[in-house]
């Protein structure tokens, strides 16, 4: 069924308020139930999730983008919503009660009894640290359990588990101290016990680690859990590997964005922002970078004399800044890339720096050389071309090396170095192109001045 | 135990020739076991994985990097070779194959017996579709088989099977028609019929799709794994989530590189990767760049006659030009990133823009103002100050409508929007900011010439 025609269904649905939407509900996945919902006006939002059960208007709900669910959130009662909340996950509701306004969140608490607790506990957490991302829905436990029960007792549970992937194995004081999937569960003899089939060394995080270290773990061993433990070694929650796919999502864009100095756009609705908050974090570094171009700009007065007598130097000017900016941009680009998958390990970033050094050679010969005959043709003056060509080298060189250099640095600093090329290092690199441009002309053309 | 101890005891193991690597795996993950063994030389390789069992190479060698896969199966015999390939699930054994000379690959086919076929069948699919990224080991049963028959099945072949978290349920045409999780199996009762509890609206991706496209189903839809299917329907094998993990860090590196220009570095080891293959990736760009610079410098050599009049007008030629090349980086890294995530969907991209012209508008003041009134105070030449900040307000405006423009065009095109920060398309706009520049400088100060 197309989404154009669900939409239709779903605006009939509601107009002859037809409570029956099992039927819907199994031809069509919560998560594009959800994209038709956001499209719809909040009047028929209300009605729709009048017709949802509380665990069908959860299922919904969680599939949403953050920003929408706050709104369909103020669409209805304080009952109904908690009545929601408490079939949402933890990790989920948790999430949700975060964005919402901070008395409405703790009104909500209040209405919803069992998995209240867990999720003031969630609530706690920093955002981007596994307490944030966790889920309090898992499965443990006792060693000395024999595979029959187990399996008989996650037929009575499992509903309610966030994923029964993995079965955790826990000690007398929830420590945890083994996992078993399920499929290693359901391949043993049904009167072995846990301890005899478990996995002892479980890859487990600490609950303040940072997300992007989660992921990398996640991903690194293929799982498709990961349990989340307090100072204790007790089993506090897991991240499942659906929510490591958004971290990872997120990460990488708060990368990209920061890399061209758009700082914490992540965090917003790209289209629905306001003018006003997306010109709060873009023109900061504009004006850095407007003060950046006039330092780059006085240097070139320093050489006002130079230019005077030989005004063909000016046109060389923009060949000079676009190749230092695109060397920069390429060499620090790819050693970021690189050490932030692991390619690039931290005992090789020298051996790496080093065999750029080479690279950096040969592409300043090669441009140089170009640039030199080109700017001698053009300009039908010999000496101007070997002054643009030993300037072109000198830049070419210089960018690559300094494009790997600076973030090299960073990333042994523990800074993120996406920071590297920022508007500020754009600025830097331009002012010594040039300043190299002019003292090579300077020299080789003192004769004309 | 850490990864100095754990590789001091494998070189220990190694020259005592232990073989009783069992303990040491069960306290080691294979992915850390794979770090390790890339740290050896070519002999310790081969001396350990003398000592390794078929299953316990092939699931180590599963973890390394592709191009340590290749390098350490010249070290084995053939016959040896052979039946490590047979232990590796097939997606991963037909990846390895496909790196293999070619005749060294079809001699290892001979060889092993069973899944010849399928590992010869996966061949066949584009390496960036999901046939390529697939793997033959799924489970499927016949839609009137009880959950208490396919559990007992699941016990006898579950070690086999590359992930047992979803079972799909096939017509007698091998076609695919239902799905059950793990979970759900687990929880019926046992005499259920699979056609009563099975869902039957599988999320399924065709054989040649792209894996862009299936990992974007996979994270939208929170699969663990998703069934590939052929023109009929029948299921030909499966993609995991941990495989989607991978092709989302390979495609989101692909993208980067490309807004750069470093084309199809993805492809390459970074770190051992000889200076003339980077060169050749890198080079072609810059000498784009090269001549796009050059063109840039003929719009000012157009010019040349104002700046011989008025040589405080080269100082501002670098902050026009950096001005330009950072707004219009946000511009198109923002909507590239947004749409590239779904944030943007297709039908909001005009609405997105027409909001960009807003916030660049606005931008474009501010910076006007700022430059404006920081060149006529420098300079102490009012006029001057005008010149600049109405360039500075053009070319901020326009890079920042080009920068969303260009993209929104080629995505509108189909073509991959990443290239729209190309280095082609930064000469295009230092040319326009350039010339914007010069032809104000021309009329507003016609009278100094």
């Amino acid at each position: 069924m197309s989404m154009q025609k669900s939409l239709q269904k779903i605006l009939k649905m509601i107009k002859e308020r037809d409570t029956n939407l099992q039927e819907f509900f199994q031809n069509l996945h919560p998560s594009d139930f959800a994209e038709i919902v956001e499209d719809l006006s909040d009047e028929q939002k209300a009605d729709l999730f009048e017709l949802l059960s509380d665990e069908e208007a959860a299922m919904v709900i969680q599939e949403m983008e953050d920003i929408e669910q706050v709104d369909l959130f103020q669409l209805l009662s304080r009952k109904r919503a908690s009545a929601i909340l408490k079939e949402m996950s933890t990790d989920d509701a948790a999430d949700l009660l975060a964005e919402l306004p901070e008395d409405e969140a703790k009104e909500l608490l209040t209405l919803i009894d069992e998995d209240a607790e867990d999720i003031r506990g969630l609530l706690k957490y920093r955002k981007d640290s596994a307490g944030g991302i966790m889920a309090t829905e898992f499965i443990s436990f006792p060693e000395n359990m024999t595979v029959e029960e187990t399996i008989r007792r996650l037929r009575e549970i499992a509903p309610e588990a966030e994923t029964v992937y993995y079965v955790y194995v826990v000690d007398e004081e929830a420590r945890l101290i083994g996992v078993l999937s399920l499929r290693e569960l359901i391949v043993s003899p049904d009167g072995t016990r846990l301890s005899e089939i478990m996995r002892k060394n479980v890859v487990h995080v600490a609950v303040d680690l940072d997300q992007e270290e989660v992921a990398r773990l996640v991903s690194k061993y293929d799982l498709l859990a990961v349990p989340v433990v307090d100072d204790d070694q007790r089993l506090l929650g897991i991240v499942t590997v659906d929510d490591i796919l958004d971290v990872l999502e997120e990460e990488v864009t708060e990368d990209i964005y920061r890399r061209v100095g758009v700082a914490e756009l992540e965090s917003v609705d790209l289209v629905g922002a306001s003018v006003s908050s997306l010109l709060r974090r873009r023109l900061p570094w504009l004006l850095i970078t407007l003060v950046g171009g006039l330092i780059v700009g006085s240097v070139i007065q320093a050489y006002e004399e130079a230019l005077m007598a030989v005004a063909a130097l000016v046109f060389f000017i923009p060949v000079i800044m676009d190749m230092g900016g695109n060397v920069a941009t390429q060499s620090s680009t790819v050693f970021v890339r690189g050490v932030a998958t692991g390619e690039i390990e931290r005992s090789e970033m020298w051996g790496y720096f080093f065999r750029e050094i080479r690279v950096a050679l040969i592409m300043g010969v090669v441009c140089g050389v170009t640039a030199s005959l080109a700017a001698g043709m053009w300009q039908a003056d010999p000496i101007l071309g070997a002054v643009v060509g030993i300037a072109m080298f000198s830049t070419v060189t210089f960018a690559a090396i300094i494009g790997t250099l600076v973030p090299l640095i960073l990333s042994r600093m523990g800074v993120d170095p996406a920071y590297a090329s920022g508007p500020l290092v754009t600025s830097i690199k331009d002012a010594t192109g040039l300043l190299i441009y002019f003292s090579i002309a300077v020299h080789l053309m003192a004769d004309r001045f």
